[in-house]
């Protein structure tokens, strides 16, 4: 937990206006040079360092709260609050994390990853301020991507009616990872550019003060003159009230704007524009690019080699080329589409392509209606964020069988994002839905394989891969479409058997081969259903082992332990997995170390099981 | 499933409108004949007749798609489209589901069950139909309540976006169960009150024609005048056309909407004004307690006896009685004040209270935010609707152990209201997330005492209870909060122990009292974390069989299945439960009859258990 109070945000607070943009301009050279080193979200924190430093230089945090949407953006925030000297250790195993996180900070109010969060967040805290009486701020900053999240509206909504204590920043940066998409972004666009009633009501409340029978009279002219003077109506009706739209490259402007926001007893929504990467050249030339890359060369912005999608690619391109041959292929993501590998997808089936913004429940429910009007709808979305439509799954597109084919990008581990983005639920929530296949490729050619061939198996198919997959050969489609395993390492003097799964296959095989025969392994491809007769024969054996990138809790070792309790095995089973717990960030191949899920730490968990049952029962009755 | 083509339509369509009236006023005496009898929704399908009359007589289902919004308001939509003469069978086992369901109608175009998911499904089969070049209307039938849901914004704007041709009907009865509550809600209630713009319109549509440069300058002018005229901005700014209020007892008047919108080639949105509980002085009256009565005496509305909501009153109560304890405890719920038993608690603290519509996610962060500021929430949601919340649970509250207790009320079964509506996934995707406790009481009693506890337990807590438990006395809170599970019936020559879990426990504990002495039975209180000692006793055993009113895949069974597996258990498991399966609707004693999981059942499992265990290998090692 760092120091409360923060000797840069008193050297920030104390600065004079005509110092501000060198100040920021530092806090630029850091993000670059940080970034360029570790990888990061780069386009965004460059878009709000004035924007953080007004907010710094107007509430006061750890008092005030700041609750940072998505939260990727909240890198110039932790070096304003007594994390500069750490801050090369971003994103890196034990160092800061690239999202707020409260146990490293108390500054950080709330842990944010996902999308739409902040203003539920910030409501619920405003309401218990007003309930403890207490009093302080509550600020949620949230992008305009992130407006299009369905949370965003239930929470203006209740808001709105029971008229919270509460500051929405809107950090309208015109797209969220791809330009933004969505009615709300064309209206946000119509409020940047008649900026009128903004600049009215503000001299309106500056002319009449803020309280008072003049007040109400200047606010009965302003809701007379709103209709008549268009922007910010949307939120208005709301029940918010709208400020801005404000320069958010300004901080004299925006701590204006700020310190009126403070002195408002009612929900209170700014709207500050700002541009993605500014002040980088490279980032402000190509933002998306910039969104989240992986180390570059920061003269350049060149990114360093061995940082290459692969599995995103892949799918992204094996949807388009089964497009190609079937019409009635469409894609659909929720603002990830060249997260997903959808670019190409985009450029070549306009008409078939709907990325409908951060809105994963419309997404599978939206793909449901496409299925159910005759089309063959591919949802592409990360295994983290489609746990926002598990209700969806369960009620609009598995229920009737329909057929959707899910690619569930960015299942298991994904790193250097942390707790809030590793897949590793995807399993115990997929597989307990009825009429759901599951499907998981080892190899880059099952990936593509099974993506063309998911729409065969007939109903709702989820193909789960995560970011990295050895190279391997496409397997003939009789063996993928059978629903049977694969044993990849058989030895006829085997008591030990290794059900795995995706990722885990490669880590089986490295362990397995360490073991000189004592060990097979199996290729479970279908998670669900389970391939009845090859767990059969791994029954027969003294030690079944299942190893996957998932919770053990209710994932695929949960199914095995079910399914050897039907077949009545009375060998010993170890489910190796995350042993319900959250994942932190680092690199991938650290984490599955700590979780002793690489070839180490499978060979030490089968040689502890080993002995474990020598001792119990020396000589058993099975080989 | 039905013929086509229905008769009942083809004569609704050739009434003359002086016999309009009379027509509905058959079709309501069919409502509260049926619904006094099997229970139902009654006040939401009183107010939609002339609704669902107009629109059968301008669209041509099944050709048109009609998807309704939750779906408990089809009942008119079901006499209309041939299922009069069923209609008695209306949610009985075996009879017209309470919902609209494909299976049963090709009328039915898409299941619904929960709110707002009817716009997206629209969206995306008008979306099929574009792209696969063929000629159909498709309209969604949504409520005003259910536009507090966040699905209906983000459908709202990706279809705005898109300009997808698709017709959404406002249904707007200024409630959804509860009086509706949010900004919305207010903003709907102004422009019922200022027609002006609406009616300004359709003029002008009619003067213009609706295509053509003379409509086109219509248009222009209609751009011009809205924001002066102000009714309907809120769905124009999002890029959806808005025609209404139109008043929605009215056929012919609504019936003109209906044409025009019909002719349009963009997003159409149109709001109209019912009464629910329309013709029913009772449910006119109290158009709550009528939203989803019992069967009732139809002359008086008074419910018949031996339907009571004990659960949900004793969990309101007890999280009431509590809160007068704690200043810090608060109650949420999304929409489902009633339902949850909570309506005392709102009288008794408005300000702790916050009913934030039909609007789950909002409901779990905002919680969330709640406990991070330092109020205690409980959180009371039913276990289905509760789905929605999934991301939220294990991003916002359990990552950070937020101090948030879950009152899930109709956790398993729920009977009549079938698929949509059983929680059945509750156990599994609940115990998946890191962090969790979930309890699950077994008698009233033990559901009060949980409730009173549970902040005692620490992090966040779930407390699963079902429709119905039986009568209990109170443990003592030590044996509650110990983490164990209770031994309700041992026998010393016991080779067999049922874990039970909540409702089910009164099932075991007959069905074992059938066996004379061989069979114990534990009541698995704690759900998650599995209570390890009780669960090495029954390791103990030759075999050891759970029960649970949950899906088997993920469930307390999986669980269960894990921890026998590290402890070495080598007797025979046998899962009971809901095997990968939705369940339909009907009397929940009638479905756990199918299931397997009455007393019967459990014995016939018990029975066949034992004798397959005979035949593979005579005298077992254990007893």
């Amino acid at each position: 937990m760092d120091i409360l109070t923060s000797q840069e945000r008193e050297r920030l607070r104390s600065l004079p206006a005509s110092e501000l943009d060198r100040y920021a301009e530092g806090i630029r050279r850091t993000l670059v040079d940080t970034v360029a080193e570790n990888g990061g979200h780069l386009a965004s924190n460059l878009g709000v360092v004035e924007l953080t430093m007004a907010l710094h230089r107007v509430f006061d945090t750890p008092r005030d709260k700041i609750i940072w949407d998505v939260g990727h953006q909240s890198y110039v925030h932790k070096l304003l609050t007594g994390r500069r000297e750490r801050f090369s250790t971003l994103r890196t195993y034990g160092g800061l994390s690239g999202f707020p996180k409260e146990s490293e900070s108390l500054h950080d109010a709330f842990n944010t990853g996902h999308s739409t969060t902040s203003i539920s967040v910030a409501v619920g805290m405003a309401r218990a301020r007003d309930l403890l009486g207490e009093d302080y701020h509550v600020v949620a900053v949230i992008g305009d991507g992130a407006l299009t999240g369905g949370m965003a509206w239930e929470a203006l909504n209740d808001a709105g009616h029971r008229k919270d204590r509460v500051i929405v920043v809107l950090n309208d940066n015109t797209m969220s990872i791809r330009p933004n998409v969505g009615a709300m972004s064309a209206y946000l666009a119509r409020l940047r550019t008649q900026p009128r009633y903004g600049r009215f009501k503000r001299r309106l409340l500056q002319c009449f003060g803020e309280s008072g029978p003049l007040f109400n009279f200047a606010n009965r002219i302003k809701k007379f003159l709103k209709y008549l003077l268009i922007p910010g109506v949307f939120f208005e009706e709301m029940d918010w009230t709208y400020l801005g739209p404000v320069d958010g490259h300004n901080v004299v402007e925006m701590e204006k704007v700020f310190r009126q926001a403070r002195g408002m007893h009612e929900p209170v929504l700014i709207h500050v524009c700002t541009q993605k990467g500014k002040g980088y050249r490279p980032a402000m030339e190509r933002p998306q690019r910039f969104h989240g890359p992986g180390p570059f060369h920061k003269d350049t912005g060149e990114e360093k080699a061995g940082f290459v999608r692969t599995c995103d690619i892949i799918a992204g391109d094996t949807i388009l080329d089964c497009a190609k041959e079937n019409p009635r292929i469409c894609a659909i993501t929720a603002a990830m589409s060249d997260g997903c590998g959808l670019h190409p997808f985009a450029q070549c089936f306009p008409r078939r392509f709907f990325d409908v913004g951060i809105a994963e429940e419309h997404a599978v429910t939206m793909a449901a209606g496409l299925a159910a009007g005759g089309m063959l709808p591919y949802v592409c979305i990360y295994a983290t964020f489609l746990q926002r439509a598990y209700d969806q799954l369960i009620h609009d597109v598995c229920l009737t069988r329909k057929q959707v084919v899910l690619a569930v990008s960015h299942t298991g581990l994904t790193g250097e994002d942390g707790e809030t983005h590793q897949g590793i639920f995807t399993f115990s929530y997929l597989t307990a839905i009825p009429h759901m296949t599951v499907l998981a490729p080892a190899t880059r050619g099952e990936l593509s394989a099974m993506l063309r061939l998911a729409p065969r198996v007939g109903g709702p198919v989820a193909v789960c891969y995560g970011k990295k997959l050895p190279d391997g050969e496409l397997p003939p489609e009789d063996a993928l479409l059978s629903g049977r395993w694969e044993k990849c390492l058989d030895a006829p003097a085997a008591d030990t058997v290794i059900l795995a799964v995706g990722a885990m296959v490669e880590n089986a095989l490295s362990a397995a081969r360490e073991t000189e025969g004592r060990v097979a392994v199996v290729n479970c491809r279908w998670v669900k259903p389970l391939d009845q007769e090859t767990l059969a024969w791994a029954a027969g054996h003294a030690y079944v082992i299942t190893l996957e990138d998932n919770e053990v809790t209710g994932g695929f070792g949960a199914s095995v332990a079910q399914g050897l309790a039907v077949l009545g095995f009375r060998g010993r089973l170890l489910n190796l997995g995350y042993q319900d717990a959250y994942v932190p960030h680092g690199a991938i191949s650290r984490l599955w170390q700590d979780a002793g899920l690489d070839e180490p730490g499978v060979l030490a968990s089968m040689k502890k099981l080993w002995e474990e049952s020598d001792e119990e029962a020396p000589g058993h009755a099975f080989g």
